[in-house]
């Protein structure tokens, strides 16, 4: 059931990310050739034009001259720099000049724009980010990845109703499992957070799989993961280090000897396939689910191929009209008499 | 300078642990052979009579009929089961008839047993579970793994300055770095009590290399990490968790062809190596510190070669005193005035 509108206005931040403006363009670039959208490129105009060069006529651009820094303290930095990508690229998305925003920018920043700038979905008090990676058993998405770091149960069972719906649409699983990090797999275990959220999501319509342990997240257990922002941005910023360390460490070991470096050269194609399996990047970035309107945060430093997966995140979120669903079903789950005992006991 | 007191008596839980009681007598066996201190079994006495055979005569026995269950609730199993060899070595503990105790069983339990009836060191207010793991520079210490998740500023405080004392006696390294596990590297990030420690920690004498963020654990950039025991725990077993499944996709994709099975092959005794350099059970147990007593968790599902290094870990604590510093160096920065300053603003 896909929208039968045909094509939709898709920003870029060219201004966000380590890598910008240049592998931003060419992400850009690759992902005109491949999704049928149209793309606005948000960003310092004169830049944007040297490096699009002979293809200017395929894309809109939108001056930003500002910029906001990577490590710049989010909230001041959007009430400062009004003109800067982040901040014009959520304004154009509040007057539907744009239909999806894409950002490899400060990640503080686009959370803060957006909530400031969009505001949330009817029914959500909290916007989230959800990281999709790759588990045993296919992909897992965990939410949030590090927007809000200070929750309440109610947070959370919007950050589980709006993750299974997420699974459901993009995914395409019916009925897609959701789990609560914790450090323990019976309900009494954790934080009183995670308990009294134990009992709401247990409660609820959703197809609640229990506390996930931490050394399980790869398993692929469970198909949607929901923790507080904290405990989210620790989780994956581990994943990620120990998966960039244990690959360092290998080509270091097998560099040590004859046999070591002949078996590495042998093995060329596998390591490169596991590596690919592995890769972040060809997951496209993160959306921002909760925030009214399609915002994806690409990985800080997203290269040309990250940049045009995440625009396909984008478009795939826009087709299958995900919002509406979220709003649809959050409203139905909150309705529920036996969340609503829960929610006042 | 080592305690001059030739022998200690350490005492080994026989009935924890995934793999007790024989690879657990196993270990004490090989300690044995390692360690010159006089090593005290506690657990069922038939089944250390079977498992020990004719070594009988180097081992003191105690008999702790009863068996505290792996997934058990620990504060009703240590309540209830005063036979356990868990209750039973914290007890002998506590009467100085032991100078430590190793166990590889439930380490709820381990730790509500030890609070219960240890008691804290002078000055110290939660314990913290301290683990040693491999990093790209060497080790680095970890505290909490997951003793106490209601954490103050001043826990995270005592659990610095425990770390910093073990990182300097046990590792011996002069003026040991200390940072705080966070979201960022910026004071200003994460929560509200990671806010107030970061001040602290900066006022207090410890060497403080401000917020770590969780990318970089294995980076050794930082000696001791400190954190609450929930987001320790999850670090902690994320780490263990994706290294596991890295290594099962590795060997997955290496045998997907035949260069990849040669080269696998090749490689054979690099891989080997590198499987020991993160290989936790080289590092022994994961001292419980804080407890006025040495306690030495070691992991659930140890083998007799993590038992006996997790031995080797108690007698180096005794050797040092580590206890005894612990206590001097909480109370001379607890006396400190700016730290007063800080802690009552």
């Amino acid at each position: 059931m896909e929208n039968q509108k045909k094509r939709f206005k898709i920003g870029v931040d060219v201004s966000g990310g380590d890598l910008a403006p240049l592998e931003i363009i060419k992400g850009a670039v690759l992902a005109k050739k491949e999704v049928d959208q149209e793309l606005i490129l948000i960003g310092d105009k004169s830049e944007i034009e040297k490096g699009i060069k002979k293809q200017k006529s395929r894309f809109t651009i939108i001056d930003a001259p500002e910029r906001i820094g990577m490590a710049e303290a989010p909230v001041s930095a959007v009430r400062k720099k009004r003109k800067s990508s982040i901040v014009v690229g959520c304004q154009l998305l509040k007057q539907r000049e744009i239909d999806a925003f894409v950002s490899c920018g400060n990640t503080g920043a686009v959370v803060c724009a957006s909530a400031l700038i969009l505001r949330f979905i009817e029914g959500i008090e909290r916007p989230g980010i959800a990281l999709l990676f790759p588990t045993q058993k296919g992909i897992s998405l965990l939410i949030d990845a590090g927007a809000n770091i200070d929750c309440k149960p109610i947070h959370l069972l919007q950050y589980g109703v709006m993750a299974s719906v997420y699974y459901n649409t993009v995914l395409e699983k019916e009925n897609p499992t959701v789990g609560l990090l914790n450090i323990g797999e019976e309900a009494s275990k954790g934080l009183e957070l995670l308990k009294n959220t134990h009992k709401l999501f247990g409660g609820s319509s959703l197809n609640f799989s229990g506390n996930i342990e931490a050394k399980s997240i790869l398993s692929g257990n469970s198909d949607c993961i929901v923790c507080d922002g904290f405990v989210g941005n620790i989780a994956l910023k581990v994943l990620e280090g120990s998966t960039e360390a244990m690959g360092k460490l290998f080509i270091e070991y097998m560099k040590k000897s004859l046999s070591g470096r002949l078996g590495l050269l042998l093995a060329k194609k596998n390591l490169k396939n596991l590596k690919k399996s592995i890769d972040y990047s060809e997951y496209g970035g993160a959306p921002l689910l909760g925030v009214d309107g399609v915002v994806i945060i690409g990985h800080g430093r997203s290269d040309a191929k990250a940049v045009k997966n995440a625009i396909g995140v984008a478009a795939r979120e826009l087709k299958r009209e995900l919002n509406e669903r979220i709003k649809k079903k959050i409203n139905e789950i909150c309705q529920d008499s036996r969340v609503r005992q829960i929610l006042t006991a």
